[in-house]
């Protein structure tokens, strides 16, 4: 069937790795469509990934099948998941990759990979994104039912971040620095100050070129998150920030309740 | 309906933007053909994308439905516009990445696109790629006429840079240090001569290995300019020369017409 | 038809020539399904080209034309060729590329490109990939049949390595320095050892995190080969390996028969 599997890896691109998944998976469904995502997450940077993930996996369409390998602990016991959420599939490694999209789904299902047959014939154990990872979506996207691939499970890996209110956090800075938490915006009203750092963050901006200072500034990120961000530099740089920095939200002192 | 869309940003391709954008077509149109051109153009070089566009465009079948983003201003006042030419569709903001084309192709049409049902729903004011010119990139894909998305306009952006023969300039220097010139094969004749930063550049080549001197000469590259190169070195380098510098071509004297 | 073409490049991504290549061949045929395998090879490093190439041909389905484009002879008098091998199609220049592409598909065959009619209207003499390479593929995923683009030959040129077992060699180091060796499975026996450049490699392991020693060791690599790994650095510079240094392999001493 004509479905998109998505591709979102720490491969690079200058190796053969990426083309031989892609191959791998035109073998078992030659009318896929492949779409990369990206082969750049930092190596074995897990949270990264699962940052990437969820940042996209709604742009695409019901069928869809995610990809996702970056995957410190090929070769070892890990286990190779199906995660059934949103109407898409999500394949990989059981490291905690999905852990936002479990947040973000309640209403999901997880299943262990176990049905060898529908793995690359010879899997290697260096290299299950071409031998298991990319067969199984290729065969989930000719429509093959996760269940006949193993048993349903109830104990995936989970990261120790989570998407919810309890703490508020930065789980990713990307390549400009640009520091992006889980703040979403049922959590924010006007007048609330951020802190972070030790830094205060006052001004909300809706664009970014609004204005010229180089003060920290926080905005509403296109993935859905209140990022912080300054004018022409890296944020990251200019608040010592850490992804797994705590944010400090301030609610503007209400006024009276009137009687 | 299987149209190729191509895509040129300044995105990158380590962060979820690039796949944002092929999510958000495939959303529309499950058909599309994505195309990567590029996604390295340098941050906000818009005179850079509008040379790659120019490079590459008549490659592609008609139908194809080129977007570009290389957008300094999202979020601001400047237009997302559909440029209609060489029974091609050009998606994009409003701020000269089209130049060249007004040029090479006349009998163009340009449109201000203003019908907002065919964006993303809840479009954010930083992630237009996505949220506006991937879906109209898609809906026209799909067959929707430009008019449905947006009114005619006359007074489209352009680069102060033409591809006339009125100013002859460095237009494009490549990752090589190749220096791309606006010039075409029309205007040159056997014996004339360039001149760039005080050098004077008088052999003509057919090919890159074809000697082995390390002086600078001029090759006809293919996109189909006058280049000036320097056997492995950076051209550029060499001669001390940027984008936008000016080239002076010198005819060979003629001979005195035969009476 | 719906054929997979893949490219395989030194062209980087940066600039309009990977885009070039994919609008001529999808002019030619609108219903290709165009895979980038890498455009990351070093610039003119045919080695590596023909590398990468033999270590993902045979994940693709039958049917796929494999386009590579390493070429420094570009515009000079070396032959583009087709090769029909494992029932797939391999387009490039004539200058190794595909040495062991013949070397593993004893019944290949070999034809010379010579029908121009089939390039791309004035093809360059500097971007064959765009103005011959990629019509040409085009062609064959359209179904026309190699001979029609030219005469069968017998002396295409090849690389002077070999997968053969006479001479035991590194044939590629990737981008984290491991050394992919041209050693095969029926080669090995338990107890044997590696040397290269004077260092004795005893240890062979089945995946990488299994130690945690920093003495080199050999592991079977994902392209089906020997590779000499050292955990966390570079193999090759801890070795100070090259491609084309000789492995020897030592045969662990027999027991005497039994009579």
């Amino acid at each position: 069937m004509k479905t998109a599997i998505t591709l979102l890896t720490d491969f690079g691109t200058a190796d053969y790795f990426v083309g031989a998944v892609k191959g791998a998976i035109l073998s078992v469904n030659p009318r896929a469509v492949i779409v990369d995502i990206t082969h750049e997450i930092p190596p074995q940077d897990i949270e990264a990934a699962a940052f990437t993930l969820l940042a996209v996996y709604k742009t695409f369409p019901a069928g869809t099948v995610h990809v996702a390998v970056v995957d410190p602990g090929v070769g070892s016991t890990r286990r190779p998941i199906i995660l059934r959420a949103n109407k898409q599939f999500f394949v990989g490694p059981d490291n905690g990759l999905f852990t936002y999209i479990y947040d973000r789904e309640p209403s999901h299902r997880v299943f262990h990979v176990t049905a060898e047959k529908y793995f690359r014939q010879e899997a290697s154990a260096t290299f299950h994104g071409r031998d298991v990872f990319a067969p199984v979506a290729a065969a989930l996207s000719n429509g093959l039912h996760p269940r006949k691939l193993g048993p349903m499970i109830g104990d995936a890996v989970r990261l120790p971040v989570s998407l919810g209110p309890e703490e508020l956090k930065i789980i990713h800075i990307d390549r400009f620095g640009n520091c992006v938490t889980n703040i979403t915006r049922d959590l924010v009203n006007p007048g609330d100050t951020l802190r972070v750092n030790r830094k205060t963050i006052k001004e909300f901006r809706s664009f970014y070129g609004e204005s010229s200072t180089n003060a920290p500034f926080a905005i509403w990120g296109s993935a859905g998150f209140l990022e912080i961000s300054v004018n022409g530099e890296s944020a990251a740089k200019v608040l010592q920030a850490r992804r797994g920095d705590t944010i400090v939200l301030t609610q503007r002192r209400k006024a009276a309740k009137k009687s």
